[in-house]
């Protein structure tokens, strides 16, 4: 890519020529964040503790998005992005929670390849979409769908092929399931347009916002309790939201 | 005070007049933190989720160090202060913190009360001790501790009245009731100390870091188990800390 961007444009062929090559080179890094996400799918255990060991994501997003997309974030930020990770893990708090501390050494190994998995593939999106800023987003949507439906193809078949032939693809899909399936898909659409015109880090805080607005909302829709904990770690995320805001308006 | 510093100083007489009546000037203020802390001491209740509730003089430390002290605190620094609180809440989390939230108004309104004298006679102290910077600290320790023998004194007599009586002021006093009243005592100078030498964020920050080093103590002293809470509100304290210091030294 840089050395074709520093190429002099001169002459219709050579633009010609440049958009062919640049498409391909476009489609073959697509591949890469849809097998991350396939690989971390896979591997994403229902283990108690996972939900509170999900929350190392935060900080692998935070040091890939300074390795690899080679931006900045300033210390205030460095510590706002700590604040939110604890105040996340705070707000899930739970019973049963310090169960993760006897958690085997394998458990952490595996919760930070995971984390780390995450991080880089949201990271490479993100590297992805902002490489050609006028290319239309719903092409680039396109394109890591596409691949993301192959791989997981594939995954359905070597896990699920005798589900699927005896029963067929849709078997068990309820007005639910097409509900959650839409949900995801408009989320889908929501956070590539987070990664093209704002990045990682907001993404980061925006998902930490979006589970606490969640309980919230979830003590009118449920009548769900909030615990002290709950309180406690929106506290430390709102303040981790002020700083990281602070900070990025003195530079 | 402020009129008798604006004074003129014309000769030996004069000079010794002042010096007079500075010292009754000194001592008259010296029983109002003295009182405060007794109110707070006797209003104290070892009611569930007090502990929890203590934390908010950590606030109310802040507010009233602003208005009291005219001392000006960064964005940054209440920032810190806000995270300072909510960590140390965070740290002291038990199954039995969530009775809190369920606390009557009542309790409300006494931990807010307790929290405000707690953090008025800190404050008051401090400009006590500051306000003569050249006076020796054992001589302000002195009249400090006289009136708050006496109101304490006073204390006894109204509540232990028979108890002292019939058994004696020392009964029932041991080894340890020994070492913990002269580590009460020590910690009184050192108290005073930082009131002098510093100020009572400086005292905030401090107590919160003894009450976490105390709990990794116990861990080896006593086997004390640390909670996941634990982690993540020292955590939350260690970045309070370290924004609080960075605000510092950047004005």
């Amino acid at each position: 890519m840089a050395t074709i961007g520093a190429m002099p444009e001169i002459g219709g062929f050579r633009q010609k020529s440049r958009r062919l090559s640049t498409t391909w080179d476009e489609v073959k890094v697509y591949p890469i964040p849809a097998a991350l996400y396939l690989v971390k799918n896979l591997l994403q255990a229902d283990a108690p503790g996972y939900q509170i060991l999900k929350n190392l994501n935060i900080i692998s997003t935070g040091i890939l998005y300074q390795i690899i997309l080679k931006r900045k974030l300033t210390e205030i930020q460095w510590a706002a992005f700590i604040l939110l990770c604890a105040g996340c893990t705070t707000a899930q708090l739970n019973p049963s929670s310090d169960h993760v501390l006897q958690a085997p050494l394998q458990g952490w190994v595996m919760a930070i390849v995971m984390a780390l998995l995450s991080g880089f593939a949201g990271v490479y999106t993100e590297a992805i979409i902002k490489k050609r800023p006028s290319r239309n987003i719903n092409v680039q949507n396109f394109w890591l769908y596409v691949f993301g439906m192959i791989f997981n193809a594939f995954a359905i078949m070597t896990q699920d092929f005798d589900a699927v032939m005896n029963d067929g693809f849709f078997h068990g899909y309820s007005l639910i399931t097409v509900l959650m399936i839409l949900n995801h898909a408009l989320s889908g659409i929501a956070v590539s347009m987070v990664m093209k015109y704002a990045d990682n880090i907001v993404k980061v805080y925006s998902t930490s916002v979006a589970m606490l607005l969640t309980a919230v909302v979830s003590v009118f829709l449920f009548g769900f309790h909030l615990s002290l904990a709950f309180f406690l770690g929106s506290t430390v995320v709102s303040v981790a939201i002020y700083l990281h805001s602070t900070s990025k308006a003195r530079r």
